[in-house]
C-alpha cells in the first residue's frame, strides 16, 4: 500500500475508533485499507441491516466514534510538538509487527527516532514494584545490550521498564532506547516518569499506536504489551510477582515465538516469583546476563559464547580422570612406590605410569629414585 | 541370590578390590554372584594368558589387593561398632540402585536405619561453600519434604548438604536423613561435621558402597555422587558454583532419569551460577519450594497442587476483560451514560451493558438513574 495522504488520516482515524488489537477493526483494515475500510463503515454503519451478527457487533463499537473525529487536526497537533506517524509500507515501519495478524496496530505515533524500530532490539520488561537487586540487574542488562547495538524496548513504567530505559540512555553511547505506551505519546505516563520519557523522546523514541490525548486504561496496557513483544527479538522478564502485567508481556512473546528470558532470583523473594513460573512451565530461558540474552536473540547457530563454561570443568582440577586419581593416591608429605599406588588406587600399574606420566608433565609430580612425590608449589 | 555368609564375605572382598563405579568389576559380579567372581579372580590372576586385554587390564587393577584381604575381620569389626551391610536380595537393599547397571555398588556399609533406604527419597545437594541464602532455602527444604515422609538424602558434606541432614533430624518428626559418604562409615568425613554424622547415624543413616577405614578419595566422592542420584525418587541442587560436585550429582540424576530441580538464586551470587546453568542447560526444572519439589518427585498426573498460582489470575483484578474495560472507563467520581461509556471502551453498547451487569453484580458500580458510578468502599 503506497503512503497517501488520505491512507495516512483513515489510518488516525481508525487510531481513533477502536481499541488496540481489535481483530475485526485489524481484519477489516488489512483488507480494505484504512481508507477503503473508513469509507465502508461510514456506509454500513448507516445499512446495518443486511451485516451478520459479529461484524454488527463491531460497527457498533466503532460507530459512535465517527462524529468526534478530525485527523486532520490530530495530525497536525501532533507534527506541531515534533511527532510524525508511521503506517506500514514506510521506510521505517517495523514489519515484524506483521507478526500480529489481525491485532497489528494501524499506525504508530512516534516522538523521536522512529529508524530504532527497524533495528534489533530486546524487549526488557518487569514488575513496577523492583527490588533493588531487579534494578541493578536490568541496569547491567540494558547497558550491556545497548553497548552491543541492541536497542531495548520497554514500556516506560516504573521500576524495571525505567532501570531499562536509563541504563540504554547514555548520550553518544549504544543503540538508543524504544519506550512503547499504552497512552497518547503527547503526555507520557506514568507522570513521575516525565523527566526519563522526555529524555527517550529526544535520544530514543516514544512509541504508541493510540492517538494522542488517549488514556492509558488498563485493557490498553495488557494490548500494548503485544506490541511490545512483537516489535522486540526477544524479551526478557527482570522480575515480575505473581500478577505482574510483565508476565502479559511474556505471554504474547510466547504466542509470537519470540524467544523469552526470564531472570531468576531468589525463591525468597515475590518479586522474583513471576520469572519462577516463566522458568518452571517452560516458557522462558534462564538468563543471567547479557551474554546469555545475546544468545537468546541470536539466530540458533551464530554461536555468541555462553558467559558460562562447562559445568564439569574443574571438577578434576583440570586433570584428566587417571591422573586426578593417581595425584588423590599419592601422600601429600611421602614418596610412594607405583605399587603402593597401584593398591591405593584401584588402578592398573600401567595406568598408573600412565597418569603419572601426565601429572610429571603438568609440573604436580617429581620422580625420586623409585618412588614419586608431589610437588608442593 | 539368596543371602549367604560366604555371598555376604565376597561382597565384602568386592569392596576392597575394586573402586567404587567399576563397571567390569559390576558386570563379573552380576553374572557370577560375588562369590563366583571371586573365585574367578584367583583363579585368572594365576593365569591371565588366556584372557582379553580389557579382562587382564582388570585383573591387574584388583590382583594386587587380593593379598591383604580379610573380610571375616572386616564384617566382625564393622559389627562391633553397630554396623550392618546390605546386599541385593536383602529386605532393606533399595533396588532402585539396579539403574545403575553395572555401576551398581556390590554392598553398601551402613549405620543406623537402613529401612530408610527403601522409603521414598529426595536427594538434597548443593555446595560446601554455601551462602546463607542457599543454607536458609536448604532448612525450609529439608524441614518440609521431611514433614511430608520423605526420606532427605545428602552427601555429608558441609555447607548444603549439612544444612540438609540437620533440617530433617528433628528427633520424633518427619521422616529421616541418610548421608551417603565417600569413605568408609566408621570415620565420618569431614571431621568438622562429626557431631552431626553421628546424630544421623543415631536417627537415620550413615551408608558408603566403601569398606571401614577407607579415605574418601576425589574420585570416590565423584562415584558417590552417582548412589545419592540413584537412592533418591528426584533430586534438587540447592547451590552450586560453577565446578561444584553437586553438579556430577545433577547429571548422574539426569543420566538415571531422575526428576531434577534446581533452586535458583540472585544472578550476582557464584554460589548459584550451576544452578543456573542447569536451569539453562533445560536438564533441571526450576523449584522454588517443598511443594514444587513434591510435585517434581510425584509419579506424573498426581496432581499435588503446585505453591504458585496460575499467572494470569488477578491481572485484571478477578473481572473479566468486559467488567474490567467497562470499570476502567468510568470516571472515578462522576457518574456516566452508557453511550458515554460506549465511546470511552471502545465496545458495544450491549458489551458495555452486560460488563455493567457484572460490575454491578460484584458490587463495584451501581445505577444512579440513567447513569452508572462507582461504588467507592
Amino acid at each position: 500500500m503506497p503512503r497517501t495522504g488520505s491512507e495516512v488520516l483513515a489510518r488516525v482515524a481508525w487510531s481513533r475508533l477502536a481499541e488496540p488489537g481489535d481483530p475485526h477493526a485489524g481484519a477489516t483494515v488489512a483488507e480494505l485499507g484504512g481508507e477503503g475500510a473508513l469509507d465502508w463503515l461510514r456506509h454500513a454503519a448507516g445499512h446495518p441491516g443486511n451485516l451478520g451478527p459479529a461484524t454488527r457487533a463491531a460497527i457498533t463499537r466503532w460507530a459512535p466514534r465517527l462524529d468526534d473525529l478530525n485527523p486532520e487536526r490530530d495530525l497536525a497537533e501532533f507534527e506541531r510538538i515534533g511527532g510524525h506517524v508511521l503506517i506500514p509500507g514506510d521506510d521505517t515501519w517495523p514489519n515484524q509487527l506483521a507478526d500480529l495478524g489481525s491485532e497489528q496496530p494501524h499506525i504508530l505515533w512516534v516522538r523521536g527516532n522512529s529508524a530504532l524500530l527497524t533495528q534489533q532490539s530486546i524487549g526488557v520488561v518487569g514488575s513496577r514494584s523492583a527490588t533493588r537487586y531487579g534494578e541493578a540487574v536490568t541496569g547491567e542488562l540494558g547497558f550491556g545490550l545497548s553497548d552491543a547495538g541492541k536497542v531495548v524496548i520497554s514500556g516506560g513504567a516504573y521500576g524495571i521498564d525505567a532501570a531499562a530505559h536509563r541504563s540504554a540512555l547514555l548520550p553518544d553511547h549504544g543503540a538508543g532506547t524504544v519506550a512503547v505506551l499504552a497512552g497518547g505519546v503527547d503526555r507520557p505516563y506514568p507522570a513521575g516518569n516525565a523527566v526519563l520519557l522526555e529524555a527517550v523522546a529526544a535520544q530514543g523514541a516514544l512509541v504508541s499506536e493510540m492517538a494522542p490525548g488517549s488514556a492509558p486504561t488498563r485493557h490498553r496496557f495488557l494490548a500494548r504489551n503485544r506490541v511490545i513483544a512483537a516489535l522486540a527479538r526477544a524479551v526478557v522478564v527482570v522480575e515480575a510477582a505473581h500478577r505482574s502485567g510483565a508476565l502479559s508481556t511474556a505471554h504474547h512473546a510466547a504466542r509470537l515465538l519470540r524467544p523469552l528470558g526470564a531472570v531468576p532470583g531468589p525463591v525468597t523473594s515475590v518479586s522474583s516469583a513471576g520469572c519462577h513460573r516463566l522458568l518452571r512451565d517452560g516458557l522462558a530461558v534462564c538468563v543471567t546476563g547479557v551474554n546469555d540474552v545475546l544468545e537468546l536473540a541470536s539466530p540458533a547457530g551464530l554461536g555468541i559464547a555462553s558467559t558460562t563454561p562447562e559445568v564439569h570443568a574443574g571438577l578434576l582440577d583440570g586433570l584428566d580422570p587417571l591422573a586426578a586419581r593417581v595425584l588423590d593416591a599419592l601422600p601429600v608429605r611421602a614418596a610412594a612406590e607405583v605399587s603402593a599406588l597401584v593398591r591405593a588406587c584401584g588402578l592398573a600399574p600401567l595406568e598408573v605410569l600412565t597418569g603419572l606420566g601426565s601429572l610429571e608433565l603438568a609440573g604436580r609430580v617429581r620422580r625420586a629414585g623409585a618412588r614419586w612425590a608431589r610437588v608442593t608449589s
